[in-house]
């Protein structure tokens, strides 16, 4: 039997990916919105997560596919009141308040989920599978997208906390993290800032890698014309290649891997896993080497900015 | 009898308080240094890590007082020959590098210490003490200092990765982490950044605090004249000051406590405890609140520093 999900924040996020992933879902039974504005056809809406979670003690796991300042105070009365959380990407605004999340989430015996969607891409399990006994010679992120075109006139995603060009960044260090066996760490960066913002539209990042390899990351939102979401490595026994967000995978050129786009199906089976195991899965490596890059990067002014 | 010790890096920490700390100490006995430059009389001196860990197997600990980014390499090295570490502050000169060094020793089953010296200041136990059972209104951090004479002529501090005004400024979020009873996490920052330098010379920082209490801090390395480390603690039963860096305590105006400046003779006894009982001390709530002031921070232009 479906079990009942809530999903709480309607914005575009949710229209584009989340309710038709949970409606795809044998997993799961759609039972409640929540949204102070916009109603869900034949699904219950309630105005606040309070209204929620006063009237239905029936609906176990809440989805958090709201922006994250907000989500962390809904996602602490979420876990206080007993339910099941999945938080959208990057879990919480800072890293501190995700510890904090996590912490509440073992006290209260519940499941949390930091989830990271591009990991959910289609040859991110291959690419894991076949770098996992390879040695790494160079690893090469190269994420470079138009952000008028998928951004448009999102002001805040500029502002302070609102992370910039690493927002889409991040995806592709989930990517990374999920699939190098190797741990690597910040080891510098460059971010650049248009002189009329707070947050930067386009950053480079050095890790260090303990075998020595070279690993980098370029990401840039300045990116006209075909866009860019690659990861490129080579190892002693070969070249393996992601493209178009992971979706595709190549080995010494040949095409060997190849998918839809399911990223959020996939993600909320992973969330159905863990509540029926009653387990939680809060890796924040991701965010930890953004705001690594935030803290040792350093800054360039460029040409202002606008939409 | 005492455990033979080794300090990596003999530099200005190293000679006003390391050295002075572990001679003092009862439970140490200086039996090595390692240094390419200086000697140190009557201690045998290595040229590098290497060296010290092939000559010297009875020396179980090595306490690393060398600056952040070197440090790591060295740290690792220490580790998989089954040394216990100590690590001045900050621990690593990012999160990721922290989370590295702390799965590499519980994987060689070894202890590990991030010893932040402030919290060892004479007062913060009982400041500590006072607050466990109070209801916080308000916390304000003011930690003012002037640069030109704490940190003369060192240009890499206001590098990329220097930290700038947060140098001193995790002092005071270690003592704060170190008595408050609840979590806190950043909720915004401005960051003042020199015209000509990569790192900020001041910042105020705001925290989220569960109960709503106000919890802010100033940092500023452009204080001339009487130079301030103070925490003011407001709660429903009184009023607590921490003055000169928490080494004099007042309740309600009247002073409590007060004592001698002893932080690193305190910390090498808090070594010698964790390495008798064989286990690590790695709190990064200092080094996770300040790289989420970096990712979360506003970022403002100020006139150039000259030393």
């Amino acid at each position: 039997m479906a079990e009942k999900i809530a999903l709480v924040g309607i914005g575009k996020i949710a229209r584009d990916q989340h309710i038709p992933a949970i409606h795809g879902a044998k997993e799961w039974e759609l039972a409640a919105v929540v949204s102070r504005s916009t109603a869900l056809d034949g699904v219950d809406t309630y105005p606040t997560i309070e209204a929620l979670l006063a009237a239905r003690p029936d609906i176990s796991t809440l989805s958090l596919a709201m922006p994250p300042r907000p989500r962390f105070d809904v996602a602490v009365k979420a876990l206080n009141a007993g339910r099941h959380v999945m938080l959208e990407k990057p879990p919480a605004h800072s890293l501190a308040a995700c510890l904090q999340l996590q912490r509440l989430a073992t006290e209260k015996g519940v499941g949390l989920f930091a989830s990271w969607h591009s990991r959910f891409a289609w040859c991110v399990p291959a690419a894991r599978a076949w770098l996992e006994d390879k040695t790494l010679v160079s690893l090469r992120i190269a994420w470079n997208e138009d952000v008028r075109r998928w951004h448009p006139g999102q002001h805040w995603i500029f502002e302070p906390g609102g992370m910039g060009v690493f927002d889409p960044g991040i995806n592709a260090v989930s990517i990374m993290t999920e699939i190098l066996p190797d741990p690597v760490h910040v080891k510098e960066a460059t971010l650049l800032f248009p002189k009329n913002r707070q947050a930067p539209i386009a950053a480079t990042v050095a890790f260090h890698h303990g075998g020595g390899a070279d690993v980098r990351a370029d990401f840039d939102w300045r990116q006209e014309g075909p866009q860019q979401w690659t990861i490129d490595v080579e190892t002693t026994d070969g070249h393996l290649c992601l493209t178009d967000g992971g979706s595709k995978m190549y080995v010494d050129g040949t095409l060997v891997d190849d998918g839809l786009n399911e990223e959020y199906p996939r993600l909320y089976r992973r969330l159905s896993e863990l509540v029926t195991a009653g387990r939680s899965d809060m890796d924040l490596s991701p965010l930890v080497h953004v705001v690594d890059a935030f803290a040792l990067g350093g800054r360039v002014l460029v040409e202002p900015f606008h939409f």
